[in-house]
């Protein structure tokens, strides 16, 4: 037991340092950029009040646990940001390195199973995966409304880039969710761009 | 629907302040001060990891949204660290009026739900909440011993202080991982004290 609660504690001490990924928004009221972190918290937040918007039924704890760990590859492999250039297939690579190192911290059994979780999400097949993935685009799609659209600017981001690499993915899990918002990202293109 | 989505939104766009809120101890491998919100998402994986030693069964599924919302009112009360002085009662005046502004942000039935799970945390009487209560205190002990005791030199605390405080609430929940910590604690208190 004890060794046991030592791998978990060494996992749970190593995923402290998501706190120190920062990613390409800033927060709603803030210049600052937000961190890996506290982003998990605040999508899962957005699961427990959005879970009645999934396009099917989910099992909504399914969906928090996923987001939960759905970043902690960025550890290892660092944030993509939508709107930046990468490799997708260097950077699944990396991303699976990093899951190999980190889900192996853990007691066998419980690795493989938030592995299998973690893998569910990025596949993005299953209806809680889907629904998971939407609200990870809705989030900074957010942040960037209330922040005067700072990641928008940085990577010189278009109308139709915005519907082609967000508003897909949001509608596909949660239509009404991107029905409620899409006037106020239209106007904000309208006025800035 | 789209009135029940904004003011969805609307409480999620405020919760993001939480990630402004700085509390007592700092990161296990930064020596920046640790936020409300990355904290909580912390808390909540620690659940996921920790369920299985909780000292009674608990519906862990509860307890990770207990702790995605556990401390959301210190948007408005700010953290109160363990080891500060402050006046409980007052701070408890302040907290409840945090929670009827912040809560009733959301549709009344979502609203009344949440303002429950995070009233049956702060009584800790029920096991799910006195399950959450452990790893609440859990988390920043661990934090101290990565980060060199860091908040308990600012607030001069005793290894008794640890105990009276800290200790005997993860004994209340989680017994076994205070067993399997306690040692280092002394070490510490020991070594530096």
């Amino acid at each position: 037991m004890t060794d046991r609660i030592a791998r978990q504690l060494a996992f749970l001490t190593e995923a402290d340092k998501l706190k120190s990924v920062l990613r390409a928004t800033t927060l709603c009221h803030d210049a600052r950029f937000e961190n890996s972190g506290e982003h998990s918290w605040h999508i899962a937040l957005y699961a427990l009040v959005m879970a009645e918007h999934a396009v099917t039924p989910v099992n909504i704890d399914r969906v928090i646990k996923m987001l939960l760990i759905h970043d902690l590859v960025e550890i290892d492999a660092g944030d993509n940001p939508i709107h930046g250039n990468h490799d997708p297939v260097e950077m699944a690579a990396v991303e699976q390195a990093a899951a190999d190192r980190l889900f192996g911290m853990l007691p066998d059994d419980q690795g493989r199973e938030l592995r299998a979780l973690w893998e569910e999400f990025e596949a993005a097949q299953t209806d809680d995966a889907v629904f998971a993935k939407s609200l990870d685009r809705v989030q900074p799609l957010i942040a960037n409304l209330e922040s005067g659209g700072r990641s928008w600017i940085d990577y010189d981001v278009t109308r139709d880039q915005v519907e082609t690499r967000v508003g897909t993915k949001v509608q596909r899990g949660a239509p009404a969710i991107w029905a409620a918002i899409k006037t106020r990202i239209d106007t904000w293109f309208a006025e800035n761009r």
